[in-house]
């Protein structure tokens, strides 16, 4: 299983992946579940990948493969919106492909060979966008009302991000957010797990990007795992109990 | 959509259900997601439902029915493990029934007939027991490792029942904890919603029970969920941002 979110908020985007399984492509600027297309000064594309390990290595690897084949691909396409299209036909390619002879595209075998992205970045002449690509390669962008997308296991830590994440959110808050909410999906779900890695792609900068990796030995999310532990008993503890539990 | 929340701790039995939708069989000791089998002075049995609701729907009422008409029912079984057996059984075939002539029992025209229910409560000569009926009809039994049950849209609740929920954990808090769990649930998913029907089973008591139903204007619920967003936010902000932030 995969947990990745990417916030677009008004000081820049942030991007959040774990990486607990050990398959994945290893080319230039590509990082486990999080992979860089960038042209320094003039573009910076992130991809964040969760579903069918296949079929999201190979739709990184095509996306990859066609940027030294192809005419038409991630850099040097006109805007993050034709990057979004792009990711998801060949997403769509991919899973025809590899579905080849099953009666049910999506399900055949009892396997799901579908795929979630999150494509975000910035080409130069437009702000900052963010992009969820759906198994079904159709996508949305995330706006000022909805400033986040998470693919993946992503139940277990959307309550903290409902409750900080606005679209005004200071940078270095919602990085803390993020990974709260990644500390509260790995101790819910076992397949998620650290390192995990960090992104953010400064607004303007078109300068090369390099995640930053979280070990298990990171003193600082060490420390906040267990500040929020301890904090979330004590504002439990704190709480009264119900005054009508003597009627149950 | 619906969530369910159930726990077999040392100090007895809890259970929880939303009721958001309006359909629900009307028949004696049942409310809405929430039915109770119940002879005083002998067994209490509650059972809460998610899934298919005409599944769920049939079942219970199939399962009443037969307390009138069968031998064997959920009246005079001689455990809960046997309780637990029939509800998977009856479940069983009404999925059998109502998918008949698709080729696929579990998901023919992209419906899905299963439905999931927790199976609690005591019978004299035991001790209080909580099953976990499964979509497929078979179940497992909470252990005083795995105290509680979900069913339904369970992921979002459930990390603060991971942090808080042990077997020894007192009923007051239990309660409370099991009613934070369903308000990040509410939360984060539109589909979950108030009243909550909420019981407490006592154990060796086997006197009538009647849930407790918490309206939008119980006052306690609103405070704590007041509380609670306010206490997570203070601990949120309470926690300093990355040392390495300026690394990204």
């Amino acid at each position: 299983m995969t947990y990745c979110v990417a916030m677009r908020l008004k000081d820049g985007l942030l991007f959040a992946s774990d990486s607990r399984t050990n398959a994945g492509v290893d080319h230039i600027a590509t990082f486990r579940k999080m992979h860089v297309f960038e042209v320094p000064g003039e573009r910076t594309i992130i991809i964040l990948t969760a579903g069918n390990l296949a079929t999201t290595q190979s739709v990184i690897n095509l996306l990859q493969a066609r940027t030294q084949q192809e005419l038409h691909h991630l850099l040097n396409v006109n805007s993050l919106y034709e990057a979004a299209i792009l990711v998801g036909e060949t997403a769509r390619e991919v899973v025809s492909r590899d579905s080849q002879g099953s009666g049910n595209v999506s399900m055949s075998q009892g396997v799901d060979f579908g795929g979630s992205f999150i494509v975000g970045g910035q080409i130069r002449g437009e702000a900052p966008r963010l992009f969820n690509v759906y198994p079904q390669c159709n996508f949305i962008e995330a706006s000022e009302d909805t400033p986040y997308f998470q693919i993946g296991e992503s139940k277990y830590g959307k309550p903290i991000l409902d409750r900080v994440i606005q679209y005004d959110t200071p940078l270095e808050q919602a990085l803390k957010c993020m990974l709260i909410s990644f500390d509260s999906t790995i101790r819910s779900n076992l397949s998620v797990g650290l390192p995990i890695d960090v992104l953010r792609c400064k607004t303007d900068a078109f300068s090369k990007v390099k995640p930053y990796r979280i070990e298990e030995n990171n003193a600082w999310f060490n420390r906040t795992r267990k500040a929020w532990s301890t904090g979330l008993r004590k504002v439990f503890g704190q709480i009264p109990e119900a005054d009508w539990f003597d009627q149950l």
